[in-house]
């Protein structure tokens, strides 16, 4: 019997609708060539096009209609004439927050055939997952403003951390450093300056790494993160950071790879009450956008994530190793990895790459 | 006449001792071969050491002793057995805002004979100046926790910014600019994700931006800023950004030109009210401390960033060419930077080329 797995599929802005499309051709044909289940993609045009027609980035009942689907495959959020805000708070943190996807895990390698534009980096020496907390923290929305426009105006941006929330992301990393090979893990916070929920986290890491004896871990500032990331890749597997210090850490970490256009994304609710979420990291760049350039590798991967986590290990390696014969072929790299191939010459060889597999 | 500059040396902990005390072998022998000033070194035994003897980091007349002294030159704060938020609040930034050094300015470049991570870096492409807010922000100490240690426990850090606060640090970075070749400045916010003290940042950034019509200037995201900063060094000129955000990107930048044993930092107090503090910004790095080896350049390099801001600009430029003399050998390189060379080699190099520039 062949399973049915329903995905939302929501291409949302800019490229993400070009390397939306692109993934699923590619889950299909990765369905068909493996013969035990299928895909039957809803497509929600959800969206800057739909704020501009409606007001709102989705519909009020937007949740109740991708709730029970077994995934959710996102593209990107992002107008050049919508608020940057709007989008995010709109379609994206209106998805994850609301479905306690807390933890967003961020996977990042450098692919064969691409270059680390770090000059002692091969590509072994770099081969990082980040888990962002993604539920609370910097991006909980608290804050305010006093006095707005006069000169005695105050403002805050709050960041606010729960023992709940801070609990669960460590011990979501722990576990995850305790899968891989090296049981490594970094906490990274910034207590010496931010001496209240920074100083709890601290102490929740340190409780929950009693629960995880086999796993190394250590703690490192945020500011040092980046020096460390540039000078001693090797050193460093699971990573795990606030909503703000990871989102930084992992932008980095895509540059030090090589592209953005490579780095994927799992919004995850462990506990799978609610869908999980899948996007490759790159915004909508609309600069790019009709041009049929943009480069899908990060959606094919985010696609991978996305068959791990519904239980579909060997068809995630199987789109893997299509993708990893893709990229190491310099003819096949798209303008944001210095070459001149397509969205689709780069969909066509990835499907190419699935049919020959064995 | 000569004149004479008072200054507060205050070396701290770890290797802040030993490149303070190599930094003022430095100046001296800068005023004896300029011939129209000279220093006097008051010395603070205060830092960690102090801590352990007082329970305080400084006594509490400390900004009381410093406070006519025409600069104050600072080492490192930071110790194993200390808490680092002590060591930090207690000394570094009891300093820092109670003297309103509210302008952090952090110069970065490949000095010569150095070479960046960054395998299409040569050298000239990477020339920045980072302002660093460094009065209020992240690091205002705003925030709490409550139901401590239970279950419910929820805690804040609190980003708080005021319109006097950003106003008086962007117009800085403007005039900064505006000073320099280029006329470029970048503005870092978050503001899609924190939503109230980053708008505020931003609109803040248009008016200011109206007083210096001949400075071109955008904004970026803090995330992909360090895409920016790895992928297109040369499109960045100065930079301002949050208390946090700065401290975060300044380290990534000394990561890509080389070595943090380079990077210097300038705490302004722009209106010449109280002091402003001049260090390097490694820390105390007690893994290296007591062996001779800490690369005093950085300290050398905060050295001339003194003497400007005390109006001696042709002996900062004598200074730096000293400086820039002694890098270009690699036999004189420390060992963070790949070589063998002591602090004790680098300091008498630095010195014997002051004496020999004409
Ligand atoms: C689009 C943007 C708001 C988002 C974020 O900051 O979370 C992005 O940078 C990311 O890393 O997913
Ligand atoms: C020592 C530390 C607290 C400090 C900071 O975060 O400000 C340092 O990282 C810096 O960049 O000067």
């Amino acid at each position: 019997m062949t399973k049915t797995y329903t995905i939302a599929a929501i291409p949302a802005d800019g490229i993400g609708i070009e390397v939306i499309a692109a993934g699923i051709e590619v889950l299909d044909a990765l369905a068909e060539k493996n013969g035990t289940f299928n895909f039957k993609f809803d497509h929600f045009d959800w969206g800057s096009d739909y704020y501009k027609r409606h007001g709102v980035m989705m519909p009020a009942d937007g949740r109740e209609q991708i709730k029970d689907h077994d995934a959710i495959f996102f593209g990107a959020v992002g107008a050049p004439d919508v608020p940057d805000h709007i989008t995010l708070w709109g379609l994206r943190l209106a998805i994850c927050q609301p479905f306690d996807q807390y933890a967003n895990v961020r996977p990042t390698r450098i692919l064969p055939g691409i270059t680390s534009p770090l000059r002692h980096v091969t590509g072994p020496e770099l081969d990082w997952v980040i888990v962002r907390e993604n539920s609370e923290g910097e991006y909980a929305g608290v804050g305010g403003r006093v006095h707005q426009g006069h000169p005695e105006e105050v403002a805050t941006d709050v960041s606010m951390m729960t023992r709940t929330g801070v609990t669960r992301i460590i011990r979501y990393a722990f576990k995850l450093a305790q899968s891989r090979p090296r049981k490594l893990l970094t906490v990274v916070t910034k207590s010496n300056a931010q001496r209240h929920a920074m100083v709890m986290w601290d102490e929740i890491a340190a409780e929950v790494a009693r629960e995880f004896p086999d796993v190394t871990w250590d703690k490192m500032l945020v500011d040092a993160m980046t020096m460390r990331m540039v000078g001693k890749p090797e050193s460093l597997d699971t990573i795990v950071a606030t909503n703000l210090h990871a989102d930084i850490l992992s932008d980095l970490a895509a540059a030090l790879a090589g592209s953005l256009g490579i780095a994927p994304t799992a919004n995850i609710n462990p506990e799978r009450k609610f869908p999980s979420m899948f996007e490759p990291i790159h915004g909508s760049a609309f600069d790019i956008t009709g041009k049929g350039i943009a480069n899908p590798v990060a959606t094919f991967w985010t696609a991978c994530q996305m068959l791990e986590h519904l239980g579909e290990k060997p068809a995630a390696d199987r789109l893997m190793r299509a993708v990893e014969r893709v990229t190491a072929d310099p003819n096949l790299h798209t303008p944001d990895l210095g070459g001149k191939a397509t969205t689709r010459q780069v969909t066509d060889a990835v499907i190419a790459a699935i049919r020959g597999d064995n």
